[in-house]
Order: structure tokens, then sequence, then C-alpha cells
């Protein structure tokens, strides 16, 4: 915690190709230790995602990569060389596996997208298997080939990764556009409000929400963040604060019902959050308390963005208050909060009477008229479907030729 | 916590004639701990009230009151026969005191204005100082005429209580008829939310927000309350949470984020908030978050009604936003949380990394163009100052006048 790690260098998991593992900050204890855990076996990687150690959708999505690149090239080191193992015999270890690492995090999207991605690659590979050592009728596989696949592989799980980081990088870029404007207009500290984490911790690097602030600090633009804390599971206090101490960013922690006052005090000249789930039309499913810093941002003229990547954008729904189910969860994550207490150790404390019953609705969707404008990796588009459409006219017209 | 108290019979202190103490319910503890505390020294009053032992602008100066009445007895029988008491010595130990607890919370107004009334009492009496035992050139008091003033000091000490506890009943049946209303025409559960404490603890008995809750359970409406967390300091989850749960009031707790979302899905037909402060044009102070309540409330056509007594409304003020100074509480307060651990104690767990700064405004101003009304000891006002002035005509006068 000592050491403050630069924004440009951070990222949230790394591939030791020394040790051949994958090394994640566990974001369980985040912010009280920093903690990288080493994941050597598929147990590992299953618990990483089911336990969240990591969380935020693209990070499981590339954990998960380098779990399914990790425990092929497993199977085929332990492969003995009395039985060498078949193509299908290949393919159903990878198929049960991929069963396997799919039930950590049963609701993440982009967990079942990206093993999806990655035993797709291996079955095309397979099937383009003309490699010399391969023994056509038994379809046992040559040392040389079983070396090729591997590497594939993992440049595949590279490659998630690595897109994650551009496209991150990409919303940050067209972000900054919009802080630079304030700051060229306003020519004093810009003040930027976010919520929850939408950070390089639920990413590689960068984040979303956090990419365009990442690059005004980078570029010299004098900022200032309030974190909301994004109670009830504190995501603000615990990861944003803690992310944005280390990239050495002015901030300042807020509680969630501070930031319609701040508002209100001319306190605050932009809203960024990122968002889980987007309508064609440019309703913003995100956190829950989104909604009503949309509302207080909409009452005080504060233009309120999501920075979100494509690929969250669902372009089957137009109406996002009557399509998009809001996931209650456990009432226990209201009753009872964590922290650290006096002698170090990280409790849960219950805020309640034993016997309050709570509701927990986890996302709220904020209706687009709300919304100044939706930052992806392609540029900023208004929060409506023609101007959506028009940034990503190829994935629109996948839904509408359906 | 086991016995269930019904709100008819709840009430914040009491004062025990056989023993001669206040007995007031520890606040600092609820809602893990229900102690009454006694107090029996002039100490134990300031404490009482410094240490938010009791807290809440009616409960303190109630409190104030019987702290006034209970010292003057205290001294007056301390007396001692050698050398009995003087008028003008007596005033003095009085003003003393009224400087004394007066400082245990500087910025209560009820505090003030208690003590104020008290002193004044006791003035005007001795003033009328015509016992046969008076002394009149040194002014030594009778033992008669200490009786009856200690009596009279008393009585006033109980009116003040009285009519704290009138006025939230008279609050109750007003806002009684408006959740009658939503019942008549939905004829199914009345939801409501209601947003930190302004409840019978915070009174001596009813509340103000939730006096229309009590008198609507008591009336056989059926209701549902939504108890907003509060952060930062938690008032909705220690104590409103509590409280209900002693009446046998059906109750969720929810965290801060989620009203918005609860009320843009119809779980929501009624907000009702307590105010510490209220313009002349309806302009409503009140716990940091309330804003935001408002703003959802507005934006999906749910009611949003204050419930105040007219000693909250601040005739001088007309402009809310720009009137009424916010004050900026300990940034500890966001850093922490307290609640109890596994083993039953009563920690503060910090939240956020140890170098995290903190903002903490603790009160949020709700312009009168979100309050659908103003329910007051004397009917629901519009929040305009033409209808509060009807209401309080020789209150609007008096401040006019000058």
């Amino acid at each position: 915690m000592s050491k403050e790690i630069g924004y440009q260098e951070f990222s949230s998991l790394r591939w030791s190709e020394a040790k051949q593992d994958l090394q994640v900050l566990d974001q369980r204890v985040l912010p009280f230790k920093a903690e990288w855990l080493s994941l050597s076996t598929q147990v590992d990687y299953y618990q990483a995602i089911s336990d969240m150690v990591v969380r935020g959708a693209p990070l499981i999505g590339v954990t998960a990569a380098y779990g399914y690149a990790f425990h092929l090239k497993k199977t085929l080191l332990d492969e003995s060389t009395d039985s060498p193992i078949t193509t299908s015999k290949l393919i159903n270890t990878m198929s049960e596996l991929q069963d396997y690492l799919g039930r950590s995090r049963p609701t993440a999207v982009n967990l079942q997208w990206a093993l999806n991605l990655m035993h797709q690659n291996l079955l095309e590979l397979l099937q383009q298997g003309d490699e010399p050592g391969l023994i056509n009728d038994a379809l046992f596989l040559s040392p040389a080939f079983k070396q090729s696949i591997t590497h594939s592989l993992f440049t595949r799980a590279h490659l998630v990764r690595d897109n994650d980081v551009e496209c991150c990088r990409q919303i940050g870029l067209h972000g900054l556009k919009l802080i630079q404007s304030i700051y060229n207009n306003k020519k004093s500290t810009v003040k930027i409000l976010t919520h929850c984490n939408a950070g390089a911790l639920a990413c590689v690097s960068w984040g979303t929400a956090t990419s365009p602030i990442y690059h005004a600090h980078q570029a010299g633009i004098p900022i200032e963040v309030y974190v909301d804390e994004t109670r009830p599971r504190n995501q603000g206090a615990h990861l944003t604060a803690w992310e944005l101490a280390q990239a050495g960013i002015s901030h300042h922690l807020i509680v969630d019902n501070a930031g319609g006052h701040l508002m209100q005090r001319g306190e605050i000249d932009l809203v960024i959050v990122g968002s889980d789930r987007t309508t064609r039309t440019g309703d913003v499913a995100n956190k829950i308390g989104t909604y009503l810093k949309a509302l207080a941002a909409y009452d005080n003229q504060v233009p309120f963005y999501a920075a979100l990547p494509s690929s969250t954008i669902d372009w089957n729904l137009s109406d996002g208050i009557h399509q998009i189910p809001i996931e209650e969860r456990s009432a226990t994550e209201v009753q009872y909060t964590q922290g650290q207490d006096e002698s170090g150790g990280i409790v849960q404390v219950r805020i309640c009477p034993h016997d309050t019953p709570a509701k927990n609705p986890s996302f709220d969707v904020t209706p687009a008229r709300l919304v100044s404008g939706i930052i992806t990796e392609r540029g900023v588009a208004q929060a409506n479907e023609d101007s959506l459409t028009s940034l990503f006219p190829e994935l629109a017209r996948e839904v509408l030729d359906k």
C-alpha cells in the first residue's frame, strides 16, 4: 500500500511467463490489504471468480480466458506417454472445464462469452489439425501440434486482455475531450462525481468511468473526484478510493446521500458512471443509486455521462425500466457493513436490530432522458437509438436483421 | 428489547416522581442495547445532551427543561440553614446553569429556547415574590416560597414535555388523513418511505414524520414502511427501524441508494420526512439525502411531505438554498460506520483506505417546488408563503412586523 502504483502501469491481473501462473489482486480485502494471489489450479480460477477475488464483467472474462488456456496446457502436459490423449478426449475435457468455470458466476455474461470464444478457437484449431505428427486415425496429437495450440490459446487470452485495455483506453480518450472542454471554459479544477467502481479494478486497466479521469490527470488537467461510497457493498469506498489514491488523483469520499447537495451548491461539474447493461435507446442500468444522481444532475444542469464498452449495449432492448430485470441480492448486504476494526481485522458489523428485514435491489435504470451522453470506445453518442446505431451500425444490424 | 413497547405508551424520557430523577433511553447504543440512564446531577444532564444520549431538537429541549428544574430544586435543598440563599444568589446560580447546559450542544435552537423559557419563568416568579416568608430586604426565600417555585418550574418542564407530545399527536392526526385517503383509493397496503429518524426517539413520543405512521397503524390501515439507513450516522437503521419494530409496524430497511428505484417500480405511495428548518416559502432543510428522495418522488408522481412543528419554520427566510447554512461535520462519520460485531461489541469500523479524505455535509435543502405539502400541528399547508402564513398568521406577522 505504501508504494504508489501509477495508473499507466496498473493492471488488476498479471500473467507470469516465468511462473506460468496468473496473479490477481484480491479485491475481497481491498482497501485494507493489497494482496496478490497466484492462480495455479483450475479450482483456483473457479474460486477467484466465485468468491469475488476478481469482480467486474471485463475482468471476470479475462480471468476465465486465462483459466481456459491454463487448463489446456496442463491437460496436454499431464498426458502420460503410455496413453496419449485423443482429440475427442481433449474436447471433452475442455468442454467440461468450460462448464465448470461457467458455473463460477452464472449470471456474468462476459464469463460465458470468454469461455465460448476460447473453446470455439480450440475446436477450429483441431479441425484445421493438419500437423505432420498427427496420427489421423486415432487423432492423437503430435508434440509440435500440442505446443502450437497451447501457444495459440495463450495468445488468444492475451488478446482478450489487450482488447479490454484498448477499449478502456479509447473510452478514456473520448471522455477526456469532455473534461478538457469543461476545463477550457472553467479554467479551474474540474470536479467529477462517480458512483460505485467502474474502475481499473473492474477491468484490466484504465476502467470505464475512471478512464476519462485517468486520462485527464495524465493530460495535466486539475481534477477532483467525489467518490460515492456506494452502499451496500461500498465499492466506492473500498475500491474507487483505493485506485484513485494509487494514481495520485485528488479525491474525497462522500456518502451516497451527499451528491445532490453538492450539485445544488455548484460543487460538481460532471458525473461519469459505468453501466452493466444499456438499451439501444440509451437507458442505462447501473449500480443502485445511479438514477438518484442522474436526477440531481438533471435538476442542476450538471452533465451526466455513462462510460461503457459497446459489449454492454443490449440491442434487443428498447425500454430499460420495463425490460431489464433487477437482481435482488441478499438482505445481509444491507444489514451488515464490512470494514476494518481497531486491531486491523476485517469484520462485518450489523447496523440494525437483529430481526430487521431488508430489501436489496442491486441495480437501477436511469432513463435516457436524464443521460447527457454515452462514452464508448468509438466516441460519445447521444442517449438515443439513432446516435448509438450510427456509432455501431454492424452491431445494431445484427439484431435488427434477426 | 424482548418486550414490545406500544407506541401509545412509548416515551423516550420519563420523569420519576419517586426517585426524583429523569430517565432517558441511551440512543448511543440503540438498537444494540435498550438502556435507560438516570440523570441525577447537572453533569449528567450536560453529558446526556453533549454525548448524544438524547438527540433530536424537541427531546433536547425537554431534557434541558428538566435539567433546569432539577438544578433549581437541588440548589434550594442544598442550601444550608446557616447561610440561606438570597434571590440574587439564586438568579446567579441558575443563570450559570443556563449557560452551562446551553454549551452542551451550541447549535441546538430548542436547547436555548427551553433554557430561556425556564429562566424567564423563574425571574417572573421571583419578581412576583410576595410570599409571607420572604424577607424583603435581604431577599431570603421562605420554605413555602421555595417549595412553590420548585413546583412551578417542574410543572413548566412537564408542560414543555406535554406540549411536544400534543404537537406531535396533532401532526399525526393531520398526516393520518393523507394516508387514509391513499388507502381509500388503493385499498391495499400503503407503502411509505421515510429518511433519517424524525421519530418518537427525536421527540418525547409519536415523532413528527413517524406520527402519521403510528396513527395510521393505530387506525388499522395496513402500512409498510421503507426505512432509509441514512448514512453517515445511520439513524434510520439504528433508530427508526428499532422504534417501528417496538410498535409492531411492518417495515424494511433499505440503503439510501434504493428509494429512487422503488419509486420507479411503483413500490412507494408516499414519502414523509421531518425537517430541521423550513423557510416561510416552504423550502425544507433536512438530513442529507432528503433532496434526492424528493427528486425521485417528483419524477415518479409520488407525494412527498415534510412533517414538522411550526417551531421549525424560520419566518425570516425565503430562499433555503442560499440562506440556510449547511453544517459540515467530521470526516470520520463518513470514513467509519458503527455496528455490532460477532461478539456483541459495539464497534467503529473503517470502510475506506487509511488516508482517504472525506466531505460530510449533514443536511440538504429540498426546494418547495418538490414538496407536495407540509404537515403541521394545525393542518397540512402547501409549500408556499401564502399557505403557511394562513395557518400561522400570528407567527408570520411577528417577523414581518419587525
